[in-house]
């Protein structure tokens, strides 16, 4: 039921063709996130889009061709809600907060993500583990340069990379994906989740 | 595809019928975290467990009962390896390392639980959503009790909760499911998470 296939997505050469595979990837967000990859269809997407069904097939080979595509697509957007989020922030402590802040807001408004990801451990098991190991390197960075900064004690490497995404993973589902009312800001959670970072839970 | 019937597991009136119920969901667990939910089958379950096919029906009206059953089942297996590793350790820092170390145990000879527990997610989500909100009020009433014992600072609750299980369950992930030669052992991972919890990333 793994996606076996390992060909590099198409890149179209036009700025047009680059807007029709942008089309088809944000409408098989929607696709998958709501039908699951199993119900998921290429005729659905292309209906999404607004595109032929024939050109499909000038962009991704198959619809595992997409939902690999999207799931790489989908890191990227990550990579990028945070990095805006961060913007010219430059103390490590705040790099976080800020980073974390601008992942929940993303996530409550791209809630599909969840769906996909998690779903890509099923369908696509080498995304799903190249989505978090990505994620867990940056954070990983990250740490380093909040040594070099001095703001940070030595001796954080990959266990502290894991646990921040764990943390962060686990409040968007939370606080994105089941949100209730009454609920803190994405703000809020992110101060709590800093204070955490920053001290611990000691007194 | 997401279980909708809502009817309570069978309780078997005999310790022989307990019995055979436990091998069902043993078996259950290994045919559900070897083939998924999808192409599991109830006679492949019957078979790997020596139990009769017929039988199956006394125990669990479905392959969506018992794959429900067995997610509680986990759950509560979850539950009890952590209190067993927290024995009677009773000093809140000690009582959060020594739950993590039991559980980063507890996945690693049950690798099964991330894809069973996972793949609920889709086959069964109010299963998967009560899974990780029972987990996080029992690691709230930690963080109360930490606080009322005066080793925990106040203002610890639902999002510390969170983002602690977040922390746990992607360390089990990457040093449990995935583990690597060379990987520090679940007490090297669980005293270095614990003094992210004791203390933070702060110099």
């Amino acid at each position: 039921m793994s996606i076996e296939t390992a060909e590099k997505p198409k890149i179209p050469r036009t700025d047009r063709g680059r807007r029709t595979q942008r089309k088809l990837l944000d409408a098989a967000a929607k696709e998958f996130g709501e039908r699951g990859f199993h119900e998921a269809s290429i005729s659905s997407i292309t209906r999404r889009a607004g595109v032929a069904l024939g050109s499909f097939y000038t962009y991704f080979d198959s619809k595992d061709a997409i939902f690999r595509a999207l799931v790489v697509d989908m890191s990227e957007a990550v990579k990028t809600a945070a990095r805006d989020a961060i913007g010219t922030e430059t103390a490590p402590l705040a790099v976080e907060r800020a980073a974390l802040e601008g992942f929940l807001r993303f996530a409550a408004e791209h809630k599909e993500i969840y769906r996909i990801i998690d779903e890509a451990e099923f369908v696509d098991p080498a995304s799903y583990r190249n989505h978090y190991e990505t994620i867990a390197e940056r954070i990983a960075d990250r740490l380093s340069q909040g040594r070099a900064a001095g703001a940070m004690r030595s001796g954080l490497g990959e266990v502290e990379a894991w646990a921040l995404m764990g943390m962060n993973v686990f409040l968007g589902l939370r606080y994105a994906i089941w949100a209730r009312d009454g609920d803190p800001d994405a703000a809020e959670i992110a101060s709590a989740a800093n204070a955490l970072l920053a001290r611990g839970v000691g007194k």
